[in-house]
């Protein structure tokens, strides 16, 4: 089993070259290839496998030659990954499976454009953003006022008054003034000039991470709104990296750095033992 | 630059082969390997090169054919690591370098001898234990009796009378009765049955980690004298795993699992970058 190991702004992942489908991606192995310590270590695997032979139910085989085959580090599925996607695109250019410019990549939530700049940077189509309302988030003992962003995930941003550093995100930000049936995303905003923003984020379930795509949409949205603009581009600073966002009126794209840092093999040892045949270890 | 990732009871390494000493390992390059979400992710470097193509100083060339150039995560030397040499040893048998059995490796401590069992298992050559005395370690509020053991680095081996699990090891424990100018590792020690062993380590400068196997060997050699033995094995189970500790009259063997995950190349723009020769990302 080869693979290719990179990140986007410190979200990292492990990349499953699979183009025929061929690959039996239980989540048992899923989450060993993502354990940091016994595996290769990673948020998420992108297996990149041909439109064609892709699984049952992924969206307009027809209209994008590949599709973007995303699980998160504990085996579940997701529709989307705003720096993934970004890593699945230079890896397809690199190996010579798609051409530079612009190019249609097949994910669970439907065919996005993708485009890679000749300066390495990779910019994806996001969708559309949606502000659904207020709501308040209670961090370090201090309540935010914050805005509802709907990025096909939710988020709530708040524009904090101290430095970004001096913030606890350890725990889960006590939001209130609307429901999360699902739990919200939590970005803490801060400017740092005209345009260009810094945030850090805490996302549900996971805790505090360098960097989320869809959180940085969100953060740009609504500072464009609360700006009274309808379109533009920001930088957003995040822990892993620096982004850009373009808000446009039907869209907001996602543009940042796609890194590839390593590619090989797993073990055929290690890889019997991790997808259950044997045991990888003595363990009590 | 080709390279390994593997681990021993989740101690993770990635090895470079470089048998002829042509790699320029800057503590720069070090970091950016070792760092878990920009690089592969290990806790340390483990370099095979040729004792002829050592560094300067490293002992007893002509005693070993290969030395282990041992580095941990943040670019420093160490002399030595017991689940590490283990990796290392495992690599060389199976890449044709070294015939499996006992073979001799250098290190920055001298000479160690590795053998290698059917199983899988690898055990090594620790050196000599000593018992240096009586300390104690503060641990949740309560004071626990401990003894020191030096194994070439310092421990406190502390029998504790709650579950493991039960314990906050996120801080350093406070410790009493003793000097440790250079710092110490703190072991929290139960009973599993008649030579079995379950611990949990705070390595100095470190934090919690899944395993130490000086730890486990100054556990076994703490607990052996507690019960009036001088020689014998001890089962440890540490949370990264099970070890096996042969504390005999003159030196302790570590005995324990050697896990390749997997090999490959560092991508080159990935290395130029990492090297310092041009930024890996935008930043501010």
């Amino acid at each position: 089993m080869r693979f290719v190991k990179g990140h986007g702004t410190e979200n990292d992942f492990v990349l499953l070259p699979d183009p025929d489908g061929i690959l039996d991606l239980t989540p048992v192995l899923i989450r060993a290839l993502c354990d940091r310590r016994a595996g290769l270590g990673a948020d998420g695997i992108l297996r990149v496998v041909r439109s064609e032979h892709a699984p049952a139910g992924a969206p307009e085989r027809a209209r994008a030659p590949w599709f973007m085959d995303y699980y998160n580090a504990d085996g579940t599925t997701a529709e989307m990954c705003g720096n993934g996607i970004r890593l699945y695109a230079r890896y397809l250019v690199e190996a010579g499976l798609a051409a530079p410019g612009s190019l249609r990549l097949g994910t669970r939530s439907g065919v996005r454009e993708v485009r890679l700049a000749a300066t390495g940077d990779v910019t994806v189509e996001m969708g559309a953003a949606r502000i659904t309302g207020p709501a308040s988030a209670a961090i370090d003992g201090e309540s935010y006022d914050g805005v509802r962003v709907d990025m096909g995930n939710p988020h709530l941003v708040c524009l904090v008054d101290r430095p970004l550093a001096d913030y606890d995100l350890t725990s889960s930000p006590a939001v209130s003034g609307a429901a999360f049936p699902d739990g919200v995303n939590v970005e803490l905003v801060s400017v740092v000039s005209e345009r260009h923003l810094a945030m850090r984020v805490h996302e549900r379930g996971v805790g505090e991470t360098p960097s989320c795509g869809t959180g940085a949409c969100a953060v740009a949205v609504a500072m464009a709104a609360r700006s009274g603009a309808d379109r533009g581009e920001w930088t957003v600073d995040v822990p892993g990296g620096r982004l850009g966002v373009v808000v446009g009126p039907d869209a907001v794209w996602l543009r940042g750095p796609a890194v590839i840092v390593a590619a090989g093999a797993i073990d055929a040892a290690w890889l019997a033992a991790a997808s259950g045949s044997r045991p990888v270890e003595l363990r009590s």
